[in-house]
């Protein structure tokens, strides 16, 4: 299996060595020092890079709003501008109007992700997918506006935080005619070389354990046609309250062991959990509110592809720290997948106590795009008329 | 001098090699996925670590106040138990309240670097070095008093960003009932692997490149006794308006060009300026209000040693990004060797237009310690009333 994927991924997209260790691949050749750098993934191919890609170390996501005005033509115009960005700056090469060009030199295995969101089909008068619309409110939620909705996502990940950070700005800036910021998060893994084990939180929980192979179950996480939803929650992690919970008591919370990850009821990370398991006076050793048992179903096909960043904001005075979790989702069909898990873990999970979705949004993502195309073109062919 | 310096570093604090590049030292040498997050620099020296070990990927600095009713006894208390943390937390150990002690097992060259401030003293009544105390006001600053000043600063650096996160917040915690935290920056290099070149910042600017060497000219950085001084400020970039700026005028602004760093009067990035040279029509090749000749007197003594970060916050609805510099100068001599320089840069910098320093802070750095020794013990011995 490992071998598979690593052979897709890197077939695929070129991804480096250093990158698809990050999917827990245990990849042990050895990187020379400027090798995370100069590493390319390409952002050509049926599904755009920076989903079924390794997560790289570094986030910058940017939501943005169509400004009033710009139709149609405009937002090809812009979706033009930001296909040639992507191109290039995914190769290290500098956008056409970069005022820092020598930071887009490395590249760092950088992937850009755009997707639609509801309003950019509404405003555009073009045919809006049916799932497409925000969220239902959860009695979990208290949302904050500055995070919520948006007509674009752009999503930059890559291994390096001034590449990173850089690429979402020479992008925002060639969007400005067209498209405002609306809201931006910002993100981590763990740095390149540091482990190839799945990424932990804040909480120190390992996240990702039981994400699907992108290689092995592409249609849990891509349509047909290769397009894709993605959902962003903004989720506060009251670090205060949780480390009043001894380790124990966590590991109830979760269903596994915050040590290893490994389910109560097994030994290893990787175990498959007995739902069924009871201890000696007959209660469930994986609670019935246990997080793992909530955020699950007995449909094998209601499975998500998780690929979240942790994120520190700055503490206000007198608070230790302010930190959470930009949990994104991609899944071929938001509706079967996505929306009963959301509907299952906001009804009961013993781990809601100690977190906040403080944010949320859903976006379609476009199918990828090859050489000549332009990324998103698809979707601004069909008007909404055309639907009735 | 390469080889010297290499050797002094991994002689002193086993630096691994993915920090000590990060220098700018250019090893060559490869490195296994996991090396990153094994790596540890010693906390044990005749200086603290964080100043002249190399520069890690990852900061998170926090000031503190004394709480009311905290007297020397409890600020021991505190040292005492920053200290054991320091010698655990360095070496993979978590400490021993640690309630996320996964987040601690991969040290990824991890140092804990404590500075006090004129407060610390003040409160303790302890007898404060003459020279600490806030920086003047200068006609640049429009400081935000949320980054100012501070009794107590940590200082940690790591090559990862969840080992850094985790590493302040847990020092924190065990602070609680002594001080409080005032404020918090963070901060990011380039990832580990992605270069070996000088870091780069927002505005496409090599930092750092005059640089002492602390193996070459420690006595810049630290007094006999193995103190020094650490100033901090929080300096906000225009990017929207830099981007105004073609290249010739950014160069102009820099003295340097911003592609490679060179001086307007030389060909490669460490190639000495030549101050005196003119151009055809008898002005300055660079200018009197360039940057890096606001940058230095002609005393070489007055040099400082660059530990920056670049920092990313979360821009405000419609701002396509809002960053800057966590700019962090050590030297040996405050009065001597950094007053002059930012009186000097606060008076005419070119570059001023485009950056507003909003944090300010200093702090006196103690000498570091050995095995059984307790950090900044020196400092608690000596009352303010035995210096009258």
């Amino acid at each position: 299996m490992t071998t598979s994927r690593r052979e897709v991924l890197l077939g695929a997209g070129g991804a480096a060595l250093g990158a698809a260790a990050m999917w827990g691949l245990g990849t042990l050749e050895a990187i020379a020092p400027e090798d995370v750098g100069r590493a390319r993934i390409s952002c050509h191919g049926a599904h755009q890079a920076g989903i079924a890609t390794p997560p790289q170390g570094f986030l910058a996501l940017t939501a943005f709003d169509l400004t009033e005005g710009t139709d149609v033509e405009g937002a090809r115009r812009l979706l033009r501008l930001w296909t040639e960005d992507i191109e290039r700056l995914t190769t290290g090469e500098p956008t056409i109007t970069d005022t820092e060009p020598e930071l887009a030199q490395l590249p760092a295995s950088l992937t850009i992700t755009v997707g639609f969101g509801p309003g950019f089909y509404d405003k555009l008068g073009l045919r809006r997918p049916s799932w497409l619309k925000q969220l239902p409110p959860y009695p979990i939620d208290q949302l904050d506006e500055a995070f919520v909705g948006g007509d674009i996502a752009l999503q930059v990940c890559s291994n390096d935080p001034i590449t990173t950070a850089h690429a979402a700005r020479v992008m925002a800036k060639e969007a400005t005619v067209y498209a405002t910021p609306r809201w931006s998060q910002y993100g981590s893994r763990n740095a390149p070389g540091v482990t190839t084990a799945t990424m932990r939180n804040h909480f120190g929980q390992l996240d990702g354990t039981r994400n699907p192979d992108p290689a092995e179950e592409p249609n849990l996480i891509f349509r047909d046609d290769g397009t894709s939803s993605m959902v962003v929650r903004r989720i506060h992690m009251n670090l205060d309250t949780w480390d009043e919970l001894d380790l124990p008591a966590r590991d109830i919370v979760l269903g596994r062991r915050q040590s290893t990850g490994a389910p109560l009821t097994g030994e290893k990370e990787f175990d498959e959990p007995d739902m069924a398991a009871k201890n000696s006076i007959g209660f469930p050793v994986i609670d019935v509110a246990a997080h793992i048992r909530r955020a699950r179903t007995d449909d094998g096909s209601q499975r998500i592809l998780r690929r979240p960043y942790n994120y520190v904001d700055l503490p206000r005075a007198g608070q230790i720290s302010n930190v959470g979790l930009v949990f994104i989702a991609f899944q071929a069909d938001l509706e079967h997948q996505y929306l009963p898990l959301q509907a299952q873990l906001a009804e009961l999970d013993l781990l809601n106590q100690w977190t906040t979705p403080i944010g949320s949004a859903v976006f379609a993502i476009p199918r990828g795009f090859r050489p000549g195309e332009i990324l998103g073109e698809a979707e601004l062919a069909v008007a909404a008329q055309s639907d009735r």
